[in-house]
C-alpha cells in the first residue's frame, strides 16, 4: 500500500514556537505609534494586549517555550496529518510529487486555532475577561470563539458584512460556542457608525472590522483585542505547521522544492514557511518559498512596501508592510479571509528580502483549482486555501512540461464546509475575475501615509 | 501531557471487514421475494447491485477481505481516531471516562464514505456506468458522490425534499464532486409521481426516496443502486470502526463498559458496535451496547419486528426489522439520517437476541447535548450522531450519581459542519419534541403486511 498520511504521535507536537526574527539578515522595522509616529513600546499597546504577546511580538529568542496547557489542547488535533496527493498526481498526469499540510483538521476547521488557543490562554492568564476581534470568512472568529469556550472567556466577533451576510452557518458557529457576532460595519462602535454615515451600504473590510474590535478594546478595561494574522505573535503561533513539516517531510524522504501558501494577512503561509525560511537561512533548503494572493487584493505584487496603518479607521500602529492603503475596500470576492489591504510585516519583509516570491491567481482558477483538488482528493477547500492549491496544480503541470520531479508542498489551511455558497455562485457562473484599472491602484497607493 | 488522541499507523487499517452473522447464536431471517414472499435467492437481486456485494449479504465467511484498492482510499483517513473527552469529562465533573470514535476526520465528514468506496469500487470492477442512491441528511449521498469522483461512475442522488430544502450546502457538495441531486418525491420516477399525485407538499421520506433510486436502477441497465445503511454487506464495511477501536481501547488500556451509537438505518452503530458483540459472544467483553434512536422516528423502542418492505412504494424484498411500517413518514426532524421508518435487520436481530438494548432521545435533548459537547470538544456533531452524544452524556452523570468510574465509547459518526441550519433552528426555539399519541404508531402498524 502506498503511504497517503505522514502522522506523528502526539508526543511530536513540537515544544516550542520558531522564531524567524534573529536570524534574519536585516531586522523588521519598527511599529510606529499612530499620533507621535516614534517606534511603539510595550506599554503602548498594553490596552490591547496581555504582556505575555506583546514581549512575545518583539522576542530575540529563537525558540519561545510552547505553554503545556496549550499544548494539551493542540493534543486534540496536533500532530496535524501530511498527505500525499496521489490521486491528484495521477489526474494531473504530473511527475511532480505532491504534498499537503492539512490543517482543516483542527475542529476549527483551519489553522486559526493553533493561535486562538495561544492567545486565549495567555488572557485567561493576564485575567482578561473577554475578547474583542474581527473576522473576515469566519475562520477566525470560530476558531477564537472555540477558544475562549475552551478556557471560559467571552467573545465579541466583527464580522465583515458581505461575509457575514454570506455565511450563516459561520455565524451559526461561533453562536453554538457562545460568542456574539455583529456585523460590521456596526452602530456598536464610533468607528463603525463613521463609516455607514458615509457608506451606509458598505460591504465592510477587515479594515473596518479591526478598527472596531480595537476600539471596543480600547475603551473596556476587562476586555482585550485578538488578531487572527498580521502580528509576529500570531505568525509565531502558526510555526508549529512547519515545524512538523520539516519533521513529516522527512519521514517522507523528500525535499522540497517548493512550498506554498496563501496569503491574506499572511498567518498560514508564514506558518508553513518561516520554519523552511530558517532551514534556508541555514543553507539546508533550497527551496522556493510562494505565497499567493488573490489578484483581488494584490497588496505584494502590485502594493507598496511602506508604513500603514493596519486598519481603516487608524487607530493601530503603522507597521511597515506590503499594502494597497488602508482605505482600500476590495470587491466582495469569496475568498473573504484574504480581503486585508495589508500583508504581515514579516511576510512582507522576507519577501523584500527575496527569501520568498509573491504571485497571484484570479478567483475562477482558485476555484477550479479547488473543483480538482476535490474530485481527485474528496476535500473540499476554503476559498483561501484555493489560491495555495492553484499554484501547487500550475506547479505541478510545469513539471509535466519540463518532464521533471518536483517536490511540492502546500498548505491547504482550511476546509471549505462553510464556504459552499461560494462553490454555488462559482457553479452558477456568478463569480468572476476581477482586473483592477491601473490608475484604480495608483489611486489607493496615493493615499498612504508619507512616514519612515 | 494527558493523551487525547488515540492514533493508529497507516498499516493498521483493518485488512478484512468482521462479519458477526456465523458468529450468531440465531441465523437472520431471510429476505422475502415481494411477488412470491418465497425467500430471495442471489439471483433476484441481481439487477440492483453486483454479485461480489449480493455475496456479501449473506456470507458466512467470518472475515471478508478489503481490496486493496479500498484500503488504498481508507489511507487518507484511516484508521480514524480515537478520542479521550478530557475536557467534557471535567465539564460534568464526572469519574467516568469518555471516548469516542471520530468518524468525522473523513472528507466526507461522516462515517458514510466506509462503504461508499467500497461499493464503488465493486460497482467499478462489475462495469457499472452509473449508481443511483437516496440521501436524508446528505452524509450518504454527499459520501457517494465523493466515492464516485474517485472511480469514474456518475452518480444520481434522490434527496428527501425536507433536507434538499433545508440543506443546500449539502446538496452543492454533491455537485462540487459532480452529482445529479434531485428532491424526492420528484416527477423524475413512476415512485414520486405517485406520491406527489397525492401528497404534492410531502416532505419526503427516505422510504419514498429509497423506491425512486429503486426504480431508476431496475429500469436502466447500466445503472445499479447503492444503500447507504440497512443492509448486511453495508454494516460489514463499517466494522472497520469497532475493529480499529477494539485496538485503540487496548492502547488506552480500559475495557469500555458501554458503547454507544445513534442509529437511523444502523450503520454507524453496527460499524462501532458489531465487532465487540462478536467479543461479547466469546466472553471477552461484557460490554452493555446501547443504539440510540430519535423519539420521533422510535422504530425500535415503539415499532414491531417484523417482515415489511424497506422502501414506501413496495419495490424493495420484504426483510425481517424493527419498523414503523414502511407508509410511516416521521416528522420533519433535522436528524434527517434517523428519520427511516425501518432498522437494519441486523442491528434488530441483536436487539431481538438481547445482545444490544435500544433507547430513544428527544431533538431538544439531543441538540443540548451536541452543543454542551461542542463548548467542550470544539467538534460540532451532526444532529444524527447528538443522539449518541446525549445517551453518552446520560451515562457519564448516571456514573456521578453512583460515584463509580465506568468507561463509555460512543461513536461521533460525523460533523454538523452542514447542519447547521439546525443549530440556527435550535438557538432561535423553533425545534421541540414529539410525543406521538398511542394511536398514531398504532395506526403505523395496523398497516403491517402479515407475512413470515
Amino acid at each position: 500500500m502506498e503511504t497517503i498520511q505522514y502522522n506523528l504521535p502526539q508526543s511530536r507536537i513540537p515544544r516550542t514556537w520558531s522564531n524567524i526574527l534573529p536570524a534574519l539578515p536585516a531586522p523588521l522595522a519598527p511599529p510606529l505609534h499612530p499620533g507621535t509616529l516614534k517606534p511603539l513600546g510595550p506599554d503602548d499597546l498594553a490596552p490591547l494586549f496581555p504582556m505575555s504577546l506583546i514581549m512575545q511580538e518583539v522576542s530575540a529568542e529563537p525558540e519561545i517555550e510552547i505553554p503545556e496547557a496549550v499544548r494539551q489542547i493542540y493534543a486534540q488535533w496536533r500532530p496535524s496529518p501530511m498527505m500525499r496527493a496521489r490521486r491528484l498526481e495521477k489526474a494531473l498526469d504530473t511527475p511532480a510529487h505532491i504534498y499537503y499540510k492539512y490543517e482543516g483538521q483542527s475542529p476549527a476547521g483551519s489553522h486559526k486555532l493553533n493561535t486562538a488557543v495561544a492567545q486565549a490562554y495567555y488572557n485567561k492568564q493576564d485575567g482578561t475577561r473577554r475578547l474583542s476581534t474581527e473576522t473576515g470568512a469566519g475562520q477566525w472568529g470560530s476558531a477564537l470563539a472555540m477558544a475562549c469556550a475552551f478556557f471560559g472567556l467571552e467573545c465579541k466577533v466583527y464580522m465583515v458584512r458581505v461575509s457575514y451576510d454570506q455565511k450563516p452557518y459561520r455565524r451559526a458557529l461561533m453562536e453554538v460556542f457562545g460568542a456574539s457576532v455583529t456585523a460590521s460595519p456596526s452602530n456598536e462602535t464610533d468607528s463603525g457608525r463613521a463609516i455607514l454615515a458615509v457608506h451606509p451600504d458598505s460591504p465592510g473590510s477587515l479594515g473596518i472590522a479591526i478598527s472596531e474590535a480595537v476600539e471596543v478594546a480600547a475603551k473596556d478595561g476587562q476586555t482585550k483585542y485578538a488578531l487572527g494574522s498580521v502580528l509576529n505573535h500570531v505568525l509565531l503561533h502558526q510555526t508549529v505547521i512547519g515545524q512538523e513539516a520539516i519533521e513529516q517531510m522527512a519521514m517522507a524522504g523528500e525535499d522540497p522544492d517548493v512550498i506554498i501558501g496563501c496569503a491574506g494577512g499572511g498567518s498560514n503561509f508564514a506558518g508553513l514557511a518561516m520554519p523552511f525560511i530558517g532551514l534556508k537561512l541555514k543553507g539546508r533548503s533550497q527551496a522556493r518559498v510562494i505565497a499567493v494572493e488573490p489578484a483581488a487584493c494584490p497588496s505584494m505584487t502590485r502594493g507598496r512596501f511602506t508604513y500603514d496603518f493596519g486598519d481603516t479607521v487608524h487607530l493601530t500602529p503603522l507597521v511597515k508592510m506590503h499594502t494597497l492603503g488602508s482605505t482600500f475596500v476590495p470587491p466582495g470576492i469569496h475568498a473573504g479571509g484574504l480581503r486585508y489591504h495589508g500583508m504581515a510585516p514579516l511576510v512582507s519583509h522576507v519577501v523584500d528580502l527575496g527569501l520568498a516570491e509573491a504571485v497571484s491567481v484570479q478567483q475562477l482558477d482558485a476555484f477550479a483549482a479547488g473543483v480538482e483538488f476535490a474530485r481527485a482528493e474528496g476535500i473540499v477547500p476554503a476559498p483561501e486555501s484555493n489560491h495555495a492549491v492553484a499554484e501547487a496544480i500550475r506547479q505541478a503541470l510545469f513539471a509535466r512540461q519540463e518532464g521533471i520531479k518536483r517536490t511540492i508542498l502546500f498548505n491547504l489551511s482550511g476546509h471549505g464546509h462553510f464556504d459552499m455558497q461560494s462553490y454555488i455562485a462559482y457553479h452558477a457562473g456568478m463569480l468572476e475575475n476581477y482586473e483592477y484599472p491601473a490608475g484604480e491602484i495608483a489611486l489607493a497607493l496615493a493615499g498612504l501615509p508619507s512616514v519612515g
